[in-house]
């Protein structure tokens, strides 16, 4: 933390800075500029609030330069983190894809898309089991029958589970089928979920908040990382912008960002972040263009019926002619698919 | 629902909108503009997903009419809700604030404060117990204890129990101690615990999501009241934009704009808005200028040792002062203090 | 300029850095850390583009710390700037209130709207002479006209005129009749208009971009400034945020920010801020009664045949209204009106 | 526009719409639903401002249908304009590449810049004469020298000439030297400069404003096109958010979402809106992934001693690279380079 002072300030009010620093078990470096003194705040602790500093006379901006994130930094661990699960690896050369409908409906819808993206080379699944719907009406998702399924469909074709895990109170349950426990936009700085994430030994795919900053995303990592677990995969979803001709802001700079601060793979969804279909296939090769490690894509067989976000949804086919198209891009980024 | 076909549409594309509307439910209403044609959706259905009509061939747009929210629409019950705990009411004449520390950290200074606002003349107090943090070091709150603490100091003055309850878990714990459950604004879309809190018999203190729109607040209070709670007391803390000096910008707005959309009571929480002491009283007098039936605000006997979010907390001094400066702005809105 | 280097940066980064600073003009004022070394920039110069510094090797982040702007920072002059036009005062005790229509649309119009202020005591005038449309087939302003009747009509009650500057070549014309010349939001930018408005001796109305930060509505003031012309009066109007039920989100805590960071007079736009006759009451009160210096507010005779912005426009009756609740709110603020 | 009448509403209020909608000249065409009725204004004239409706008793909402766009709309012109200048292409099947300084410093440099861009088979030459600058003691450009040293270069060369106009004044004496007349994103609500633009027959650049919204930058080139000027390339640079990690978020969304509504080309500007060497080339990846039809870019031969945005400018050996890069991902999009 550095304490710039305003111009001209007496030397009592440093002194004040000075005596607070110490109360808080930190030591006071003094710089003298021509215009600003700044004070820099040494020693091993962190400050949880600097407010407090930026409240005391002759103080003109406190500023943190520690950042609040360490084991998620690329600063710690300058090489990239490769996560393997079964036969996936998500961060290494090859491009990770991962589709599946939005949400799990039977055992009949799961085998004719597992059995599709298995035909294209696609080894990682999604589907949700427990839905959180704006509307109390909506399909809430067939929970653990769903999860069932999904385990069915996974094992036959030797396929990584992705679902996501709404509570603390579900984790032992999806433990019990999912690979990849996913956390939603919603659900990025619910503290508790996250640190009980850090005690079990599976991959979290976390997803970034509609209006989380990059840093924000990375502290939400850190948290589950504390714990132990340090199998984290990042996923840029959009973020909500005054522009309303798209549901959110697909940030694709963030892709670029995150690969200099941080050593976790990011992948995006471009699905939730678009909310429709067209847009899919465009934003799913930006994405791959600007570096993403890969993509999580809602696809289904039927669109039209589909019971959750069937506008967001690709068509089989469509699936198949971007899947050729990513494998055209990967080359270009050093990448394989 | 209206969906409004691109000029020159041919008829068959307007035949296949009336076919999907019919086998979804609905009548189709056709009527025949200069330049566009327009089909509205008829019948008493809603429909999950517009963005489906949105995909088809020849349509310009697809436009919601029915309000998402109804139970807590002012077309629905024109006359405000007036919410009564205890000796306290919200959103009659009477301006209400809510004080009190950000978390609970001891009997002793729950008592210093507590016997201030009785003195001013305050009775509904506010203490956190369980703390969502952003760093796993910091304080966590005091959990019951917290809470036993809140109520036996309530009890001696008479006063209301404002305390967030932060997942479903805890609605049992809570419902022993407080008053008034807050849903705080990261949870302002968990839906399981909105749907859980429609089924308690006590007032419920909703606040606005960082990102949340004004709308998707009123539909978070309209999941609580499905439920057949309507004692919902709205609260507005400030919503993330592009603008850093201050934490959040504080939508005064909103204020008005919903006391038009719902009859439920509207009020303000300027510490958490700004997170800087010395915003709080300008923003609580422009909240009540606006016509919010109240604030919410964090004070402490000691802001400089507080255990949480000191800098935002008013000294109680300070906060004397602001309250005799609200009751100079009450008679101009018409209401008393 | 802090340089803050990544940790355990070697030894040739930090020289690089030294290097760099000093063809630049500056000396490096190096101070290491336990966790990171920091390198201040001391010297007399500025540096136009501290991103220069962040590409370098081992640099983690670059912090200015000089504020932008000079003049127009409360740390340059601590005592308010009270202007004074004709028997106007902006800054004083007095709250100021600007009124007036939209647009000039004729001499019986105007005649009709400055009576009525004049007899509610308002010495000052606002109305457009020049409209930027977003439509070229909307009214454009009666250009010199307008102006013509402006003074005519202002000269009869002794009341100040304040009317927008479009762009450079209409200033000598602007300064012929009009007492505030007002830059519009969407020219807070235009550096050249900015410069030109620095060597005139009126006082200027500089309005918020849309999308513009508080401390870049400072460096435009500034800008003026440094031309010589002190008189700037900041005006707050709205930014656009995520949120569409207002046109705008009028950031009301911008009123306390400013007054801290500067001694320019601030006052608050609640027409064009929200869009909405209804609103503006509200969002009036509520700017006073956070400390602004005053409002300017559109008012017109018969707002349903505006020729331009009547839905925002106050009837004269409600005008009083507004006049008479903002005279309750002035004491507690320690104003008069 | 429809006016959509709020549940229940009594014949008088429906009554008192139709009459005003028949003095603004429309006709009425009622439709009565279940829960709304909805009052569609039919007729020939556009309506400036709905809010008026809005404030009338009983109305739900009012809801504007036709686009306000119209020669700019895909439905107008459902076929891809193609804009062609010397040897230059943009909108066709090519991906056009723009390339050059920030601001042109001298003859010599743009000698070098030009020539490896030639070499490199790039024939569209960027270079600014004119800088608005935030602070007035920054460089400001060469003025009408700049413009001819980059005439006697793209002479040379061949090339076609993209430069910036920064208020209406400046159209002739770029008309002398310019190829394409460059609108910038502070610029881009300059109605003034817009309806110049539409009188003259060289092709505009018009980059969408940093707070624009996409349905705001296809009105501005309406305006354009209005006057007759019917060659408008259209140019993402990055919007305003909340996220500070780039200084601003390039909305790559805006590509496919332009796409479909206009036939207008559109092309991005990755070196503004992430304002870093280093992002440039994967959001150029990510732009020519989505669909975009080019870009313009900044580089320099010497960014380090560059006058103007070094920071951002590509060293020329990068810009080589990039471009090899572009030309593999062109055939995924159907495109050469």
């Amino acid at each position: 933390m550095l304490i710039v002072m305003k111009p001209n300030s007496p030397e009592e009010y440093i002194k004040n800075i000075e005596e607070l620093l110490k109360t808080k078990g930190f030591m006071a470096h003094i710089s003298r500029g021509e215009i600003n003194t700044v004070i820099g705040a040494v020693g091993g602790k962190t400050i949880d609030d600097r407010r407090e500093f930026e409240l005391m006379q002759g103080v003109q901006e406190v500023i943190k330069i520690s950042s609040s994130y360490k084991l998620a930094s690329r600063t710690f661990q300058p090489e990239n983190t490769v996560i393997k699960v079964k036969d996936s690896v998500i961060g290494g050369d090859k491009i990770a894809v991962i589709a599946g409908p939005c949400a799990v409906e039977s055992l009949e819808q799961l085998e004719i898309i597992a059995e599709y993206l298995n035909n294209c080379g696609v080894k990682m699944l999604r589907g949700g089991a427990f839905k959180p719907r704006t509307s109390p009406y909506s399909f809430q998702g067939l929970g653990e029958e769903g999860l069932k399924y999904l385990k069915q469909v996974a094992d036959k074709y030797n396929m990584t589970i992705v679902s996501e895990v709404m509570e603390s109170s579900q984790i032992d349950l999806c433990m019990k089928y999912v690979d990849i426990l996913q956390v939603g936009a919603r659900n990025m700085q619910n503290f508790n979920l996250l640190k009980q994430l850090g005690y079990i030994d599976k991959p979290v795919l976390l997803k970034r908040g509609l209006s989380a900053t990059i840093e924000e995303l990375l502290m939400s990592a850190e948290y589950i990382m504390a714990g132990g677990n340090r199998n984290i995969i990042l996923c840029e979803r959009g973020i909500r912008t005054f522009e309303t001709a798209t549901r959110n802001t697909l940030d694709i700079s963030a892709i670029p960002v995150i690969k200099k601060l941080s050593h976790l793979p990011i992948i995006v969804d471009p699905s939730h972040a678009t909310g429709l279909r067209d847009k899919v296939a465009p934003m799913s090769r930006a994405a791959i263009a600007a570096g993403a490690d890969g993509i999580t894509i809602e696809i289904h067989n039927s669109p039209d019926t589909a019971l959750c976000d069937g506008a967001q949804s690709l068509y089989l086919n469509q699936f198949k002619e971007l899947y050729d198209e990513l494998k055209g891009i990967a080359p270009v980024v050093k990448r394989e698919l």
